[in-house]
């Protein structure tokens, strides 16, 4: 079958059900962008800026497991880099294809713009090699083997790769003889590993494991759950990975963060002889600053390509055929182990008083419907958030190891758009929301009905927390966000709220839940110092390892 | 005497005239920017995100001479690539500094937030290395001697640097011998080559300069045009360097764009038997996709580290050394050149007819005031604005090699807050703005009066003029332009103004002449389809060079 390079890349995108390409258009991508827009399956979705169109890409794959960024040659896959850093931190597949001159201006080294001046062409290129887990330029002859390639790597790792096509190879016809299938890595034999585990397991009277973001990555939510329930094995998730496990088993403990974790959880992990760390990252920004008691020399790592049991360690082994081999053990705890204790507990009195963020929390806590998407900002939202009991519909993403913030916004586009069936709720802080903005009139043009909550409280509060708590640079602009829906061209389509109260709030949430068909937008003020209590903790850990 | 390392920084930018250091704040440079706004001699504007901070500060060092901008490690000095890549292109001095983890935590390999979460630190490093003239690893051993190094190598390079600069060696003080001075490289002998370009010219009979960006980074606006009246040789300037000349001069003759200049002009330089290309590239878009008709081999080359003559051709000479030797040289040209022909001629008429991009220039011409700073956006508004007639006081700031949409909005901000004293005009479109919108509040919150003329044309009008006319893709979200300093929190400080015709635009033009001491926002309609007939021209070669 003839196709266009650009085509085929998109039928193969739409083989792994990437519907929505995000972007913005730029000379160098435009005429490829022609075959996007004329393609069944794909669906073009501009962004307001680059940076925004990679965090709707990366929101987009955390809920559809692959999504496609188009941007143009320089200053469009540049703008992008801080996105697509984060999803390679994170561990979330996004085909990065930028638009570039063609082969031709490329081999005269010609003086076009966007680029650096001089004739060369490779700068941008090895910049995302330091970013991305593949990389490849594509030609006419190659299309057929590198774009598969490129794909599969992408979902073998959960990590972007960056295509680099050049506008004339994008137009230009191949013969295709099939279409694509993904093609993840041979099943490997891990028995030899898991015997190690299993003996620590044997001699252990406080077994638990600890996970985190690469069951969400890889998908293994099932596989997870079923080891620990057969296995009777208590579960503690990280922030950097809530979802991985569902909350409502009863081998689930909570969200252990170091010092600051619930105190039964905190000292049962701490003095714990056999902990799993299973696709989970002991960051810093997910245990209050290093602050575990435990001996990370002897927590069995049980992560993509990193497994440490003792003194083994194993660089080669895929976080799938881990949790098949654990599946497989043959192991029963039957010690005792403490039970999940909420965080965010108790009911909002509810009257016209100032809104507190821990009143706040208590409420979202009822708010939240069954199978409603949360993203929380790195923020108060997500140091709130991350707490929420949820249930296993529910869906949570933030971004704790990368920390971007305004992150979310655009990310709220992307997963909303994946599924525009399920209700999104963005938890966002003023000081993230004016980085990203402007993707809000993304969502009215796209007709999207998330559900927007802005916590207006005067500035950077999670940086006042860590150091200059009344320091002029970390005050920000005062907006009127209420407003924001009218600069962006919504009509009747977006409700706005003002929220200063619980009382307020309730009567929010209720106008909320009867309009389910309006994208809703709410400016809840809060005091500029206030801040959840896990916030308040953790934020003293960093100023101590930064000062 | 006794400072921190922060505070030495910042010593050295002061001396260098830097009084403003633009960024975003972050963790990782937080009690570095208490140095910053405790210091004397200098202030911090913080900027809604870091790629707007980027351009804020391209702007500030095209007035300045120099700038800075701090970001935080990883998402940060990632989100500002774009930006500082820009500055790098067209040789504006930049200094990017970035706040990163205390070098125990580097040296431990810590999985800290907003690493890549593998304990590795050189990533941003090498990516940096890619698009800045010179990088640093600052400790409290070299401070003293790597900072001065890498502001000498931006000031000698007219280019970004990249200083990458932990926390805890910015908190740490340092005994400081001197203060900071600038050391250029000493002056070459360059009358060799000056004697070839001379052979060269005492045989044409229509010698011609062509000049560009480099005349501004290097501020040899002197030297060029003593170089021009003395030996008589008239000059055109590139789009890329507009500025570079005195356009009063009597050896002015116009901006050469190639193929779509004015036809005297274009017969002449494609004619000339003696073109002297000083600090000018001659890219795609300065040339309407290289449609020059002179034989590009011929060209005399005096660029910064490029100069070419027939032959010879060296790349360790700078170019104020060039200038020097041309003026020194003993020649005076004697033939007849072609007279200044103006593009953008004739009067508007003034009806309530629908405003035209053609009728927009020709009053524009007669609005800018003797000492205004224009900036103009990559789209309809630089195709427009080049070939307005400046004076010599006036201020051209455009970026059409790097050619990011969006730049001057925040390069706005960075020019304007430079020289508070001198009217700024920034001439965007409504595609360009939303990409960087945010930073109107950060102009609002430094209290600076610039006039912004947005065009809102319903899309990105330089592209539809390239390829895909009226495709979905070149369409962006309708906004209401005339609400946006409502949002971003001016209260009566910005006067905003709706055009729609010759008659509103001579009304607006006489109320901002009068209301001197305003901000000023227009939202300025146009036809979709209009463009400068100098866009609609170079788009078609554009468009030959990608289909």
């Amino acid at each position: 079958m003839k196709r266009r390079v650009g085509q085929y890349l998109m039928d193969c995108l739409s083989e792994m059900d990437v519907e929505k390409i995000f972007g913005v258009p730029g000379d160098f991508n435009l005429a490829f962008l022609d075959d996007i827009i004329s393609h069944d399956k794909v669906e073009w979705v501009g962004n307001t800026n680059e940076l925004n169109g990679s965090y709707a890409a990366d929101g987009y794959a955390r809920m559809k497991g692959l999504s496609a960024l188009v941007t143009t040659f320089g200053v469009g896959e540049l703008s992008a880099v801080n996105g697509i850093a984060g999803s390679y931190a994170e561990r979330v597949p996004v085909i990065a294809i930028t638009g570039a001159p063609t082969t031709a201006s490329e081999q005269a080294g010609n003086y076009v713009h966007h680029s650096l001046g001089e004739g060369i062409f490779d700068s941008y290129r090895k910049m995302f090699k330091e970013i991305t887990t593949d990389q490849g330029y594509i030609t006419t002859d190659n299309a057929t083997t590198e774009i598969p390639r490129l794909i599969n790597a992408a979902l073998a790792e959960k990590r972007p790769v960056h295509l680099h096509l050049p506008i004339d190879v994008a137009l230009s016809e191949i013969e295709v003889e099939e279409t694509f299938k993904p093609q993840l890595p041979e099943a490997q034999d891990v028995s030899k590993y898991i015997d190690m585990v299993k003996a620590k397991l044997e001699n252990a009277s406080k077994p638990v494991i600890l996970t985190g973001h690469e069951i969400n990555s890889f998908d293994l939510h099932d596989e997870l759950l079923k080891f620990a329930e057969e296995k009777q094995i208590p579960v503690a998730q990280l922030s950097l990975g809530k979802g991985a496990f569902n909350e409502e088993s009863d081998y689930y403990i909570g969200m252990y963060d170091g010092s600051v974790a619930e105190p039964n959880l905190r000292e049962y992990v701490d003095n714990s002889d056999a902990i799993l760390n299973i696709g989970a990252k002991l960051t810093d920004s997910a245990t209050a600053g290093f602050s575990y008691e435990f001996e990370f020399d002897e927590v069995i790592m049980l992560n993509h390509h990193d497994f440490k049991c003792g003194d083994e360690k194993v660089t080669d082994i895929r976080l799938p055929d881990i949790l098949r081999g654990l599946n497989d053990m043959d192991y029963k705890n039957d010690n005792d182990f403490p039970e999940f204790e909420p965080t965010i507990e108790g009911e909002a009195p509810l009257n016209d008083e100032p809104l507190t963020q821990e009143n706040y929390f208590r409420m979202l806590k009822d708010f939240v419907g069954q199978d409603d998407v949360i993203l929380a900002d790195q923020g108060t939202s997500f140091f709130g958030a991350y707490s929420l009991r949820l249930t296993k519909d529910n869906t949570f993403i933030g971004q704790p190891l990368w920390g971007s913030i305004g992150y979310t916004l655009p990310a709220t586009l992307g997963s909303q758009i994946a599924d525009e069936g399920r209700r999104n709720l963005l938890l966002i802080g003023d000081g993230s929301l004016q980085l990203t903005v402007q993707d809000i009139s993304t969502m009215i043009k796209e007709g999207i009905k998330p559900v927007l909550f802005v916590i207006n409280n005067d500035g950077y509060t999670v940086e006042r927390k860590i150091h200059g708590e009344t320091a002029p640079y970390n005050d920000i602009p005062m907006w009127d966000y209420k407003k924001l829906p009218e600069v962006f061209g919504a009509k009747d389509q977006v409700k706005v709220h003002d929220v200063e109260s619980t009382n307020d709030l309730k009567r929010m949430f209720e106008a909320i839940n009867a309009k389910g068909d309006y994208m809703h937008l709410a400016e809840i003020k809060m005091a500029k110092q206030d801040a959840p209590e896990k916030l308040e903790k953790i934020s003293k850990a960093f100023a101590a390892l930064n000062d």
